[in-house]
């Protein structure tokens, strides 16, 4: 089997129309993210088993939220419902020098008030061969990094590859607990992380310099990590990226191409896009080894991909991928 | 001074538009809302001077709930920030034979937490000759109800009269307290309620059998009542209501004309629409007394007209009531 | 030749969405229309030749309106280019009790300041059968009223058949003369009318009383005409009427059977639409002459249909009219 | 095993904004509809299992709409993938005295090309206990009706009880054969039927004269149906209907209480939704035989609410049924 | 006579709003466009008579689409009503990395049944001087290929200039013949070709190495062409094209100037924008042989405005490109 | 008192949808604005004491005007009520090489029609600090002219601080008076001026080369000039620019950074969100003198913002023009 388990936050999504600022908007498009369940949605446009797990509310958009999953074949029977409501993230799409603003709404949700015990992971794991989780859950509350130590554990006791996107948030962590007092026991337990070099002085402590450094103190901080990779993300404006990224795994590193990225429509989920691109080229499948320069050049392309995409999911075929890969520049009209 | 200070909850409302359920919703359409700030709006658009005092989120979205109301010409100069975030509401609009659906995500806002103290009512009452506030307040919490009291004492030292909208919520009311622990306490204080017959069980204990009967046993429950008005709407569909209302004082009865609702847009803040009318009409003036009859006549035309403006405020003349009162159909185009 | 020619002022329409008053409006659906413009697009998908003629600014907005008449089929070559500005007129779209609005911005357009000699009416009629025009445009300044005038002088002598809406907007008329001091000459030299009963006073110093007492005083004052239509519309709300028609000729009154009309959607240009209908029906063509109950059941299902189009056209077929007189509840879906 | 398997054709749905009629409209709401796969998205409201198998072609265009049933959780999986085109309809939502009007674009769809063989019926019909299928599908092309039968033998094979809605669509039936040709051999292999009395003389030569009539005579002719249903809806207008229906069983009719439909959204899905609720409360599940009044009830008042929502599914849960079962006029707005 | 004859598909064009893919669209924009009907739009505007020839449904889209041109000033009284379905066109539009994608749903349309004998073309080309055709006819079917030669032999013997847009689509020629089969008869017969140097290998089997190469070894193949262009089209993104041109006549090679095109709204059309200006300027008026210098800059520039305008249509007027021509950056509002 | 007085016509403003063009729309976003409006809700959003008069019509339209402003703060109590309509005016938003679009339907506003003595200027000007006109009141009409000299001289005898934007536009100025006539005699009375070089030919005469000498030839011929301001805009497309200004006082030049803005937005209303900046640092407060590089490096900051906000208006915090000057490229996301 080889099913992936992603688990975290899905919130509504609410984002006004042609650029405009929340405090001008009358109307509102509607959808649901959240960085895990982007990556299942992800994970299953590529044709992996993949389940989503978490909690929400015991109503009409905890529900939808979890609906809005199901569309693009993600099995969601394993989470579970609870919570006070769905929490709620507004986003401003920025263009130019105007950046994009994100504006959380989360508090009291479902995923808020998670505690151990709540989600039976023995069942959730059953026939799985994946967990992914992100910074994200740890930062909502003390009882929701309990959960995901617990889910860890878990993990590691099914003999599951674990992984994390590392995803710092500076507006969430406001619990009281440091992201240094509680990243690292988890990530001790993790095999794969994905993230930025800027994180790693706030999460660990590790002051870095360059990539090939942050590579060394990080595996040996970490000699658990199978794989890390960091990605290198330059906001030229709010519509205009610099985008690639590196793959360290037994003291090589592989890295992408570079890729400009113009005229960028919404870059919200791309790191999820990412994630979902590398976990399907490292899922364990038959006698092979993954291909590992392969899996970065994916992950990357996935990730470049979702720059154009509007909402929190990346819609898209491997076809598109490959394309990517291969030398597309956009500029020819499929037809 | 006949400056009106009505006090209460501002919420974002997000409607799906064309009768979507929230299921199949893809965007919202948005404004602000709430009973209390309904009411106000009403007042501004008669030309009374009018401040809304309430408590909202130092956020974007907070202090554009404020702005919502400024654009009417309401002072909210008197607010106060503070809370962690600003209630939303969520309106389904429905239609015949589906009713409309309302779901509240409320909890934690700077109302629900308000407290005692934090709002300084000797500032907010000067030059102010009528208070309103309605049973949504104390519904909040605990705290909430407390300040309300407060707030009641305060405006009954100040010399203010005192208008309530009951306004019950079956949604509502989750924090312990029962309505009839606390409502009786605050309408004592109280000089004008505004309400349908069938809340005075579940605020009072008062089980009454028809407007007569319920305006005996209320004046004898609160003697202290200036103004008891009941408002009997019954709703043949979700797009069709019958309306019209009672003005009981001094031991005699105002009956406004029976209207006739086929085609109902938007019933939300009906009431508000009334309330407004009613404080209009009942705001002392000169050394005449109030014509209670047009008073009651032109609250019963102000909430008819507020079930054909979509959103939660009244947008009017007093021209458009005038019309109303005087027997328009709205069968000919003004042009 | 069975060519018409209609004869009057086409503006922009601005409507708000979902029947929001203008006061609360973010956007506007926007059209093209005009009572006598209407009555042109009529009679093109009915398969009549018809030209409009009117005088529209040299500018993006004034050949935009002429080419709104274009895509239905409408000859708008003899139209001629000039004035500071296209009318525009908003529509506040009412419901229930609540009336519809229209607000008119039209001052200074190319018809306002049309004169006599602006437009060559031997060009313009040359190949054609019928005259079309209403009070509308003489309303619009004493110039409009002068070149109303030379139209009708132009058309008599071309020996058309000429109709006129009698069409009255109590606010037009702003130019200093009264209707009576206007209509009366312009009618005298025309072969149709349509109106209502209650204009007849306004227009013409007629008291009339009923029906047959309008046919009748209005033969005897004005023996030229050779057919007089009074429609009977009873708004009972503005979503809801009651509608039918009478035409007279030769001392003779022909009766359209009686419509009821709930769920109204638009009833804007429902005149025009019968226009459009009476005048296709009484359009000479052969031998035989018109079918004059026919005429009146037509005229007044093609403004039945109206009610139900959004805008100021009439988008139909021969057939859906026919359904509607043969007794169509509308209730069956045509699939 | 209480599955339920829906087989039908799903359609792209296209439907102008604001009722406009399709040669005036500037853009479409889209979704996803078919008379077989609403049916199966309201038994997956009602908690059902339940899978829909149709023939889709491979493109973007075929995936969404299987995937837009799986957002609800129907099972989409035994579905196939084949032939040119998805077929699409337009939908002009009619109002008051105009009629609906659908517009179908479905030659070449994946189900007019579907031929025996090409769905491997004993798979789909592993653990299913009830087989519903149309009269849409053998009126499509000589082929589907073939694999119509195809289905249904082995469906009667695999022991699943059989239900067929009659839906006769005077715009299909165009390949040569008259539904009379066809549909009796299909209804002789059947147990459960649905239709209006009027679609008897077209399908089977019988001529009735009402309900007790109809049943008798179906019930000679068709000795093996367990349940007959006969819906009586009234278009009073295209906004206004009168609904209710009967239930025949082993010599017995039960009969729904009679619902006034006013204000109607969008009538099209809604005989869908009566038999998703029919088979709901028809589904055998442990020991007892069905309630067949309640049945009916339920079945009906599925019928009722779907008038009320938007697009071809209706959305909804078992509660909102009840309360119209129970009296709900709609009147009441929950909160 | 200086009439213009555009034949060729119209097909109703449906785009997602905002960038979306069509698997999360649930509206779409709509409008017609074709190759060559968007050519006789262009021509219209530039003032130039033209009519449009097609063959669409009796249908309300088809009889929209034709509907949609003389809003513009076609004339489209030549074209035919017939066949099953009017085509439909999916457009996506791309950004960026993203390429725009299109989806063809046009089988079974009434221009993919064409066949000759249906069109009569001697009553097409009354007065006529010019006939435009496309590479996109013959690629639908054989019998379309068939009317298209039936069409030039036509216009040859009634003494027209004849173009072609060579229009290669690879989504297309799916009926069995290749284009290298069936084009260079085609060509044989036509006096002016456009087209991109990649195409001609597809078409007519020649190798080309650079645009003198090609143009030489297209005059020796087609001595018959009086006028070659072949358009130069880099897309450095989806978004960002360069894009210019060269018009080959008599052995000498007429080049426009280049064009940096960021920030591109939508390319759709832009090939056919150009041949718009291209026909206006070569099209013979009085005695002076058309400066060829300023038809391919005129066309180019024709070009390069489409790719800001949305839609397939290029909406423009004649100052507009002058300006472009002239250099404007477009970094100054008109005002 | 620092409160500021901003002078000006405030206009409906009608957007078609998506860059369509005017000739192609079928809706329109709407809002008000105006040069001067949009200077004092910039000024309200950055808490500065502001008051905006005008004069607008006393109608549905010209109210919302106001009451838009009240929105953002600005106090408009001070405005008058009169005029037969409210300007309007069209912008089509360009892309690339199409460049922006605006036109005006403003002839008979309240503001064209506006004579001395219409406003109260004693009232306006009690409790002001600074009052701030622009070159477009006086290019409406000669007494719009007048009434605006009249305000500067009642603005000069109160003791204010005068600021004008120069504002040119080709398209006013039609009322017989050339700039050249009538600005300089203004602008002698006038503290401030913000204008670009190439305006200062057509409304002084003076032919200026470069940024030092306009500023050289500026202060001769206006000594009373206390601060100029000249921004210098570089149109590389309609979509990107490059911006920034330089400030004279006292014979020094203050220059601010210089912007690229690409994937511009909206850049009408950028030179009125500079001013806003402008007024704001230069506004007296304290003993300090003004820090004059601040505040040319915000007033071009505030300018740079706008370009990336739909509509006429800045929306914004002094945070968001901080971290612009501060260095932010827009390419982070604010979370």
């Amino acid at each position: 089997m080889n099913r992936v388990i992603c688990f975290g936050e899905i919130m509504l999504r609410l984002t006004p129309f042609m650029h405009q600022r929340l405090e001008q908007s009358k109307s509102f498009n509607m959808d649901f993210g959240g960085s895990e369940s982007n990556v299942s949605a992800g994970l299953a446009q590529l044709g992996i088993p993949v389940a989503y797990v978490s909690r929400v509310p015991d109503s009409p958009l905890g529900k939808s939220a979890l609906s809005s999953l199901a569309q693009w074949g993600v099995d969601t029977s394993v989470s579970v419902l609870g919570g006070d409501r769905l929490g709620i993230y507004f986003v401003e799409l920025g263009a130019g020098r105007r950046p994009s603003r994100v504006i959380y709404d989360r508090k009291q949700s479902g995923m808020h008030s998670l505690k151990p015990g709540m989600i039976d992971w023995n069942v959730v794991f059953r026939g799985a061969a994946w967990f992914h989780w992100s910074g994200i859950t740890p930062s909502l509350s003390a009882s929701a990094a309990a959960a995901t130590l617990e889910a860890i554990n878990a993990a590691r006791e099914a003999g599951l590859l674990i992984s994390c996107d590392l995803n710092y948030r500076t507006k969430l962590w406001k619990y009281g607990a440091k992201p240094s007092e509680i990243m690292p026991a988890l990530i001790e337990a993790t095999d794969v992380i994905v993230g930025d070099e800027d994180v790693l002085d706030a999460y660990f402590g590790l002051k870095t310099d360059g990539i090939d450094d942050a590579f060394s103190k990080l595996s040996h901080r970490f000699p658990n990590l199978k794989y890390m990779v960091l990605t290198d993300r330059k906001g030229l404006t709010a519509s205009h990226f610099q985008y690639h990224a590196y793959l360290y795994c037994n003291g090589r590193t592989y890295e992408s191409q570079k890729y400009e990225l113009p005229d960028v429509i919404d870059r919200i989920g791309s790191g999820d896009a990412f994630m979902s691109g590398l976990i399907c080229k490292l899922l364990p499948s038959g006698q092979n080894p993954p291909d590992l320069q392969k899996a970065i050049e994916f992950a990357t392309a996935c990730g470049v991909y979702k720059h154009y995409i509007p909402g929190d999911l990346n819609i898209f075929t491997e076809s598109d991928i490959v394309s990517l890969m291969e030398g597309s520049t956009g500029g020819k009209v499929g037809r």
